[in-house]
Formats: C-alpha cells, sequence, structure tokens
C-alpha cells in the first residue's frame, strides 16, 4: 500500500487574526493534519513562503508511527512565528510517505470553517 | 471506467463537542461519504489513527452496489466511540474501488461548513 | 494540454432543505460547477447514486466549447427531482474532458458555504 | 522534486457582490492563491469562461521565484474586470510549474469561508 507523499503543498495561508469567544478552543487558526500511517516515524520539515521576502524555516517537527499529528500554524514559533494576517504558502517534506490536510477556523464573526487537501508534489 | 481507489485517507478529523439548534439534525458532527459505482458491494475498514496511542479498527460497514452511504463518525461505536474534540485520522480501505469526501459540521455558533474530497492512496 | 477527465464523482450529496433569506439568491443549494476548456460542446449526463434504491439519470446537459456551466441540483427535474435532505452521491460523465467543482450553500443558519473539487475517475 | 503544473483549472467562480463589515478586509471576495517554489519567476496568464460568451483574458501576472502570491478575482481588472455575482471558471497556465488554491469570503451574512485546491490538467 501507497502511504502517501512525501511533499506537499499549501498555497492559500493567511492566520486570522481576530477571535471571538472563549480562548483557547475559539482563537482563529490555520492547522496542518498530518498523518504517518507507515511504520517508521516521519521526520518532517516545513518552510513558509511569502509574498515579499525569501522563505523561513525549516519548521521541525515529527510524526509517530501510525500517528496523526495537527499542528496550528499559530504554534509554530522556531526559526520564527508566521506573522498574522499575512499571505503565506507552505511547503511540508517528510522523510518517509505521510498525508496532509488543511484547516481554517476563523472565529471574527460566528465562526466559519475551511478544508482543503494539500496538493501533493511527488 | 475506474470506480474509485479501494484505499483512502483523512488526516483531519476532529468531531465537534458543542452544539445549538434543535436535535439530531442540528448536531455538529464529522462525517464520511462513500460511493460505490461498481456492480459488487465493498467490504470496507476503516481505521482511526490518534495522536497518543495506537489506531482502532476496524470500523466495519458494506456499501451496496451501485449505493451511496454517509456516515458520521459520531456513530461509529464498534469497536469503540471515536471521542469528540480529540485529533484524529481515517484510513478507509475496501475490497472494491470507492470514492471517499469528507464533511463537517460543526453548529456552536450558527451553522457552519467544511468539505474534502478524501485523499487516494492507490 | 489535458482539459480535464471524462467522469467524475462526487459522494458527499445532500440538498439542505431549510433556508432563511430572500429567494431566490439565498436558497440552500448542492451545485455542480463544470468547466469545458476544449472546442467542442460536451454533452454531459449525471446519474445521482442513492443509500436504499437503485441509480437515478441520466440527467442530461451541454456545456458548450470554451464555456462553463453551474448547474444547482435543486434544478434538476427530469428523469425525476433530486429529494431534499436525502443522501447522494453524483456521477458525472461527459463525452469530451471537462473540469467539475462543487459547491454547497446552506442557509438554514445565516450563510453557510462549502466547495471541493469533484474526484476524477479517469 | 515536482514543484507542480503549469496549468491549473477552477470552475466554481462567482465572486459575491454582497458584504458586511469593515472595508476592505471584510469585502466578499473569490481568491486565487499561487505558489512558486522554484528558483525561476513564473509568468502567469489567467482566462476567465463564462456561461454566455468567450473567454476573457489573459489576466497576465508574475510570482517570484520562491514566493507565494494571493490574487483577489476582485481585483482583476485588464483586459477587464470580472464581473460581480457571474458564474464564471478560470484556467491558470504558468511557464513554471506552480501550485494553486481557491478561496472565496462571502460576508453577506455574517462570515462564511471555503477552499479547495485548484485542479492540475497537467
Amino acid at each position: 500500500m501507497i502511504a502517501g507523499s512525501m511533499t506537499w503543498a499549501i498555497p492559500g495561508g493567511r492566520v486570522p487574526e481576530r477571535s471571538t469567544g472563549p480562548e483557547p478552543e475559539s482563537t482563529s487558526y490555520d492547522m496542518v493534519c498530518l498523518l504517518n500511517i507507515g511504520d517508521e516515524d516521519a521526520n518532517v520539515s516545513m518552510w513558509a513562503y511569502y509574498e515579499h521576502r525569501e522563505p523561513v524555516g525549516p519548521y521541525l517537527l515529527t510524526v509517530g508511527a501510525r500517528r496523526v499529528r495537527h499542528v496550528r500554524i499559530n504554534d509554530l514559533i522556531d526559526p520564527e512565528a508566521v506573522p498574522l494576517e499575512t499571505e503565506y504558502g507552505l511547503v511540508i517534506r517528510s522523510d518517509v510517505p505521510v498525508v496532509v490536510q488543511f484547516w481554517r477556523q476563523d472565529t471574527e464573526r460566528g465562526k466559519a470553517v475551511a478544508t482543503a487537501a494539500a496538493i501533493p508534489l511527488d
């Protein structure tokens, strides 16, 4: 069985700045959801692409064997935080195949949600 | 004609706990929609992947020949219920090709909906 | 240039029954958006798949050469209307390649929207 | 590494006319998000396809090497503005591989958002 791809892209990122409702569950966020079906841990490096400067990264994380991991972009701080209300794209590379989905929760006015599969590049 | 794939993945699951509005139509849910275009019943097994423990399954179901079936994750109880407000991913295997789409309805504040095609793995 | 696929599937259909707001622009709907980039008209036939009975169709329509066409499922009435609040899936076949996207507008409580690319089967 | 595709399609465009909330951040819009992972600038040309007339274009833009660019359809004015509340589809061609995602923000009643990956045609 194929267990996904080793490179994924998300062109349409922009972490909403404004939120309403109780923290932290109602905070607006962009999120990347990674699924590692395989029997080896996935070492993942993510790079943020911007409109007016060079890419920033790598953001390093591990997705254990047979584990899922949901990462809020708001929580990425090393090497630097992804700024709010700023257009970005994400490239996600893994040393073993994974599957990736993107979510946004925007609570500026009520609660809005949107999701899309990330786009595999291999 | 190709009738889909035999393995699909959904990395971004999380059944919302809170709901507003009349039950059961306004209950928040995650949902998997399976379409079997073929002339043989599809025997489907689903596994839930988590962040901090081994996958749980199989959740077994059948999608009849030339039938669609929409399954709320909230209704999966055997071998065990998928806990609310908990990050999970789903792997769906079928013995004949099917097509899979994911939906979320979140009625915590008003009504929000989101959908994405599941990601084929073969 | 490839101009798309000749067969597409949408497993997750369910036309919302309730609507709020001024008609017809605020009516809840499911919608299929077809794009024909080519220089020949596309003759399209759609079949609705259900949970508890045989598929219904064909719903016939044409997408002109170099034209887009957005079709509300609510408007499909021949051979029979797609019932509201009923789970269905859609299979879309064309005699030339097209590209297909799915939309839902649900105005039961405020306005919710969701979209996904249909899944190509060839 | 593959860096995406050179042709993408979005069949389901329709820029919402009505908006509520402070301008410009709450204006309703359709948006195309382009990501150029490569080391060469991407020269992109977009064509709008309509229901009742010939395609309009090209809308020309550049996505720098290692850059993302988010383009609101509302801002496309040359050769002509894309009319509001009008069904359209989009074909996006680039001279180097890029990755494309579609977003809609609809603030007619509260805030609704939806996104989908564009569909690669090569």
